[in-house]
């Protein structure tokens, strides 16, 4: 491919991109349609029951769609869901070419969409800015798979891998790993809250809520279609009514326990608002696996991990990680204080870090585990 | 400054670089003489009693000196020290602009090399490429100032902060800390060597030398003009003489202890080729400050601090280390094993993050203790 594709492909990354906190259950779509080298129509995909992002384009480009050739981040559709095939509305508007980042990664619709367009004598490319692309909607790849969500790990740490700093003056013992002041800049916070945006869940452990006591909400700013789904791991429902995650759910807090759902504890949560699941217990401890199938039948296409070291810990050892986000703040806490994760004879997958970036003093780096789909 | 300048600066700074490795107890010093936009002349400081980087590019330039521009990473110096001024040299070369990156660090010196300069008519502009050319001297600045070496602390950990992984299948207890097997790829050791090699010495902890063996000589390949001195803190004198680092010694193996120099076992040290120094005490433990300044009157400039957790968290906790390069690699400990660094109610200087960069694999980020150096 040239650079001019690359180019338009870019500009339908960047279109696509706007359906971040909208798109989901649908993957994030751009589409730019171009004749004699200069953008006729551009389009993104919003959220279910809107067009999607070939047919947005399609309309903008008005009669100028014959001959163009049309980029799309993602292979058209070829079957009537929610909206008609794309591949028709291509086909009818008589464009000649279609360069296309992937294919659709749902495995029961790959390649039908580029079958139809060759069928109808359209060239077609595919391939142009893949990797980005992919990375784009890897969430939705993930679910459209496994039917789980896909889950990102974020932590944010001391350059010696501690999620808390020795406080001095303090008391000692079990409350000493309450965090009163944050670890990491204002900088990774807020990107902390567009990791949430781009987020339908957000999951963490009772653990963080009785040292914390976080909202964990969306503070970004960001327009998002759905509420974060708040999802707590609790299973012996130590939650308090009173505590402010409870406090200020909206129909947006789920807690999931192995005690039974009409338990007095259970009971006094619903009274709250909140929602209680029974979850299924394996080896004696919550199943990861199965809260993520719960979340993945609610349409949650990513899961944001915040929590501590036990969490951590046990949702590596299941297996259940995709991605890591690991902030690094330039402090040294000296000491074994409250590690990044407790998980004995951990065993991993292979790890491949895909970048460091700064953000304010700290930085963050991305990696992913191997085959992690597969599992 | 127009881009020309830091064209030729950066060039001049390349020059310098070629010092690393021979120009200490100098500063690495490169020299670039422009004529009418064209490199006239260049050179860099190779060591003592060879030429200055100033002295080399005006001989290569011969008779095109006139009117010209020199570019130099330092400012030149004015004092007959083991060779001429240089500010002469330029002065009689005719030369008629003066670049400079930064002032003389050594603060007897500092800015008389410009004034003999302007005194002679002759424009000198300075702070072109200034902090490039402050971190390439940042061992001889600190050496210069306070008469003792500029201390880099390397350490190779887990995301997690763990200088080593768990071991399956294997004992634990106390050997449980035995590292088989590099937490690092090779592309990272690549660059320790290279580390090593800007280093005059390496700094270790007998733990170090008991857990792992190690050689801790510099095996990048690249010239040096003196042997990496090898330091190993050993208060008790733990050290075996048929452990690898001292049946490799040569002239390059210092124990500091706080025994005495004429007991058995450092009569057995020295008999093997090792030098053993008596070292001061403070509160009970070795003085890690007085360690330095031994070493800062042998002329070393730079230290390489390669240890474990006791002796990191010691270096920290006496507020010795300069600079932070801290390797991470793609996998996660889970566990409090070994940490990176041990140091109760650690109270540190702020920490400034100036580069993360990828080494295969694994990433390494680089940072700084602010006024270090005015303790």
């Amino acid at each position: 491919m040239d650079a001019h594709a690359i180019r338009f492909m870019d500009h339908a990354l960047a279109l696509a991109r706007k359906g971040t906190g909208l798109a989901s259950p649908n993957p994030m779509v751009g589409c730019v349609i171009v004749r004699e080298g200069q953008i006729v129509g551009e389009g993104f995909h919003q959220y279910e029951w809107r067009d999607h992002a070939e047919i947005v384009a399609l309309k903008s480009a008005g009669d100028k769609t014959r001959g163009a050739t049309l980029y799309v981040t993602l292979e058209p559709c070829n079957h009537t869901g929610r909206t008609g095939p794309c591949t028709e509305a291509i086909i009818a508007a008589g464009v000649q070419r279609v360069v296309a980042a992937m294919d659709d990664p749902n495995p029961a619709n790959s390649g039908r969409g580029f079958e139809r367009l060759r069928a109808a004598s359209i060239d077609v490319f595919t391939g142009v800015c893949e990797e980005e692309a992919r990375r784009l909607n890897e969430t939705f790849a993930c679910w459209i798979r496994t039917k789980k969500p896909f889950v990102t790990l974020k932590s944010a740490m001391t350059l010696d891998g501690q999620l808390a700093l020795p406080q001095s003056g303090k008391k000692k013992g079990k409350d000493s790993g309450k965090r009163d002041n944050w670890i990491t800049s204002e900088e990774s916070r807020a990107q902390v809250h567009r990791m949430r945006h781009a987020s339908d869940a957000l999951l963490t452990g009772i653990g963080t809520i009785l040292t914390d006591d976080p909202l964990l909400t969306d503070r970004s700013g960001l327009p998002r279609r759905k509420r974060l789904l708040r999802t707590v791991l609790d299973s012996k429902l130590g939650l308090s009514p009173r505590s402010r995650i409870v406090k200020t759910s909206d129909d947006d807090l789920l807690v999931f326990t192995t005690l039974p759902v009409n338990s007095p504890k259970a009971r006094k949560l619903q009274d709250a608002g909140v929602e209680v699941i029974h979850a299924r217990t394996k080896n004696g401890r919550m199943d990861l696996s199965s809260v993520l199938a719960d979340l993945g039948r609610r349409e949650i296409l990513s899961v944001l991990l915040e929590a501590g070291p036990l969490l951590n810990g046990a949702a590596l050892a299941a297996g259940i990680v995709h991605k890591l986000f690991l902030f690094y703040a330039p402090k040294i806490a000296g000491a074994n204080r409250v590690p990044f994760a407790l998980a004995p004879n951990l065993s991993l997958p292979r790890l491949t870090i895909v970048r460091t970036q700064q953000f304010g003093p700290d930085f963050a780096t991305e990696a992913y585990f191997e085959d992690v789909d597969k599992k």
